[in-house]
């Protein structure tokens, strides 16, 4: 284990270097790596080989790893085979910025603004994932440039498809068991408890995504001549998803809850003593009343309860003024919120019952699959788990909330099963970031603290035998 | 009235010039004159401009008269105060030709293509209702040409805002009751019963047609961080339209029905007896069950029931891929087809206590109301009707059948509570036409009869005392 006037010199070169980290943070942030626009997919290659060329730069044995999808960096660190072996996992790909008119600063020309809590990064992707996974890469620096290099074995793994489901990194992980062996994974993709107060995540809901297209007469019809006779799939569609939902806030697609278990009360006990403020989280985004399930409490309707949201609608005319059709079709995207024990093969059974139980005999009903993750809970009594904690403590001199996540990161599943590791999450965005939104943005005091607990963390994972 | 051998003469010379009418209606189909599109405005400018000035080389006193919004034409031919003063009223604006994509040619590029009725006019307008209104110019121009001068007075007033709702017209009749001073009303903008029956249509229903946009969030949120405490605008829009109408298809809008009137027995049996095949009628577009109230026959469905349609809808993520949020708001076009003595405004007012009721607290609700349109029932019993019947059984050698029309002329109405007159609408399209659709058509052969008709009722007209 590296002695502390060691991990002083690391930290403290973090501290003196922190403006150069920035820079480093904005030439990626200006690469607008959107995975899920096919005419991004250059911008996702490029942000690739920028991450390959700053870890090979870096020391690291780095290559960009073709997919069926965008590519696949990996990167890695030896010392000898002594040690823990450590997979950090990443994404470098990010959400569609649009809408564009609601961003303040353009979103792929990153720039530090005040807040707050001092500067903070403006940019899509500045935290979701580029910002989180340069604070890893930087503490990787840290212990190259000042201290005796990298003190545990590191395999770095950047995928360019987790915001549309990483449908190619299952395979590649299948591919390459062995390049990836590790002893434990550190992944920085979710959040702080608050601007003060560290968390590691425990808990992250699964993700079922689907887009329905409910297709009705073979053509866009006069609303006034066809009007009484003719089927709307508008009309239809409105009917149908408008019961997904019960008065309670209770989903009703067929044996949705059958495998939802409910939490152990001293798990119940830990998130109620936590003092969750739902009014302060509402207000922050405009809104007041609690939705979803009306009899739960709001830490368990975020994080342990599953829910079914209507991403996107559209049919029929959109544009200015007065269009009188009935359309010849109308689509959604729709997804659901899932929590340990419930499988979505079987969710998506359920819409697909839920929709044909209400679907009027003339229309006929098309569905595309984009997601279907399990959630996941972490085991908290390892090793890795207790490194992570310790290396908070230090960092922000209190214990870190053992939390859990609204969000999805599907990969944590996939790891799991083929590669026989549970995942560390350790993050540092926070509530108000805007992750997915308009005006994404990191704070800086998260950023530089996020280096410095990643230094400490690879200090702590030296000494684990 | 003018004697059998002048109308003969009138009629010999539309036949002779059919190619010419033909290239005429061409070159106005040719001027994308779409009223909705703001930067379409100057299109159509040139529409109306090209309208004066053939009505000018015809020797009407013509002229563009600007509005709020796209401009008027009024062209007059005065024959010294004799005979009876015929107002003719059109539109020489069309509706959007999105989807584009589905159209086999384009629809500004009007062709005669082969049909199962021979040839046929292809373009975006050729029937609604450029197609129509040059009929009525082309009669006009026989009678110029080949007797002895155009037999009665006639006021053409044509608008280039009908598919938006006219909002210009009512404004431009009150500030023109002199110059637009008349016997009868004249429209061509309506459909036959088929293409060998012709048809005088007395029943209109009205149409009240309005945008609501529902706001929840400042901002779109990310749907795993929120989902299950943020209220989802798309989500709840669904729920509230989806509740729209009951398993019977009765509209649930407070108070839809109170105004509603059943139709005397003698029109319920004159329907029945049409024989109407909703069958053949739903097929031709791809379905087979009908929509609308279960208890009601399919003609009444259609001409004298009121109905809900949304005409579009959106809100949320709607691009290629998977996008996980819980958008800020979504909106709907809904409009409403009305029946003889429902009030529009009543109408919107029911909608606002049908959505209030079915709002969650934290959502808003912005309207804009784009038409509020009363129906229309003519009444048949008019010397002008009857010269319409009269041309009409002439022509097609059968009595021209008296039906309803489920589409609106708002301006219809407009005309009867300001000018204080009973419009006759004479029109000839088919239930085909594809009107408001891609591969909008119209049938030559209902063209060429079209003005033939329009002719032969100069001639009745002008034998009316």
């Amino acid at each position: 284990m590296p002695s502390g006037k060691e991990v002083s010199a690391v930290l403290g070169h973090i501290d003196l270097h922190l403006s150069s980290s920035v820079e480093r943070l904005f030439a990626l942030l200006r690469i607008p790596s959107v995975s899920s626009h096919p005419d991004r997919a250059a911008n996702c290659a490029q942000a690739a080989s920028w991450l390959c060329d700053t870890l090979a730069a870096m020391g690291l044995a780095a290559r960009v790893c073709a997919t069926a999808g965008h590519p696949v960096v990996v990167a890695q660190h030896r010392c000898g085979g002594i040690g823990p072996r450590v997979l950090f996992y990443g994404h470098y790909d990010v959400q569609p910025a649009e809408p564009l008119e609601l961003w303040t600063y353009p979103p792929f020309e990153p720039r530090l603004i005040d807040g707050p809590h001092g500067k903070r990064i403006t940019a899509r992707g500045a935290v979701d994932d580029k910002g989180q996974v340069l604070m890893f890469l930087e503490a990787l620096r840290a212990w190259k440039e000042a201290g005796s290099g990298i003190p545990v074995e590191v395999t770095v793994l950047l995928e360019g498809e987790e915001e549309v489901g990483s449908p190619n990194l299952e395979p590649f992980l299948r591919a390459n068991r062995d390049l990836l062996s590790a002893d434990t994974v550190l992944i920085s993709d979710t959040a702080m408890w608050d601007i003060d107060t560290p968390a590691i995540t425990t808990r992250l809901r699964g993700l079922a995504y689907v887009q329905l297209t409910l297709k009705g007469p073979t053509r866009d019809l006069h609303s006034g001549l066809f009007g009484g006779s003719a089927l709307n799939p508008v009309n239809a569609l409105t009917c149908i998803l408008g019961a997904l939902h019960d008065a309670n806030g209770r989903v009703q697609v067929p044996a949705f809850y059958d495998d939802v278990r409910e939490l152990p009360p001293e798990q119940v006990r830990e998130w109620d003593a936590l003092g969750f403020d739902e009014q302060a989280f509402l207000n922050a985004i405009g809104l007041s009343d609690p939705a979803g399930e009306r009899d739960r409490p709001p830490l368990q309707r975020l994080w342990a309860r599953p829910t079914a949201d209507i991403n996107g609608i559209w049919g029929g005319y959109t544009g200015p003024g007065a269009k009188t059709i009935i359309p010849a079709e109308a689509s959604a995207k729709l997804s659901f919120r899932l929590v340990p024990d419930q499988d979505p093969e079987a969710i998506f059974a359920g819409l697909k019952r839920f929709v044909a139980e209400r679907l009027p005999g003339d229309a006929r009903v098309e569905y595309e699959v984009f997601t279907g993750a399990p959630a996941i809970a972490v085991p908290t009594d390892t090793p890795w788990v207790r490194a992570a904690r310790a290396a908070l403590m230090e960092e922000y001199g209190r214990s870190p909330v053992m939390m859990g996540c609204g969000g999805s990161i599907p990969i944590v599943d996939a790891i799991k099963r083929v590669l026989g590791l549970d995942s560390v999450l350790m993050g540092f965005g926070l509530d108000g970031d805007q992750v997915h939104s308009p005006n994404e943005k990191f704070e800086l005091r998260c950023f530089h603290h996020g280096i410095r607990s990643h230094a400490r963390l690879l200090g702590h994972l030296a000494g684990v035998a």
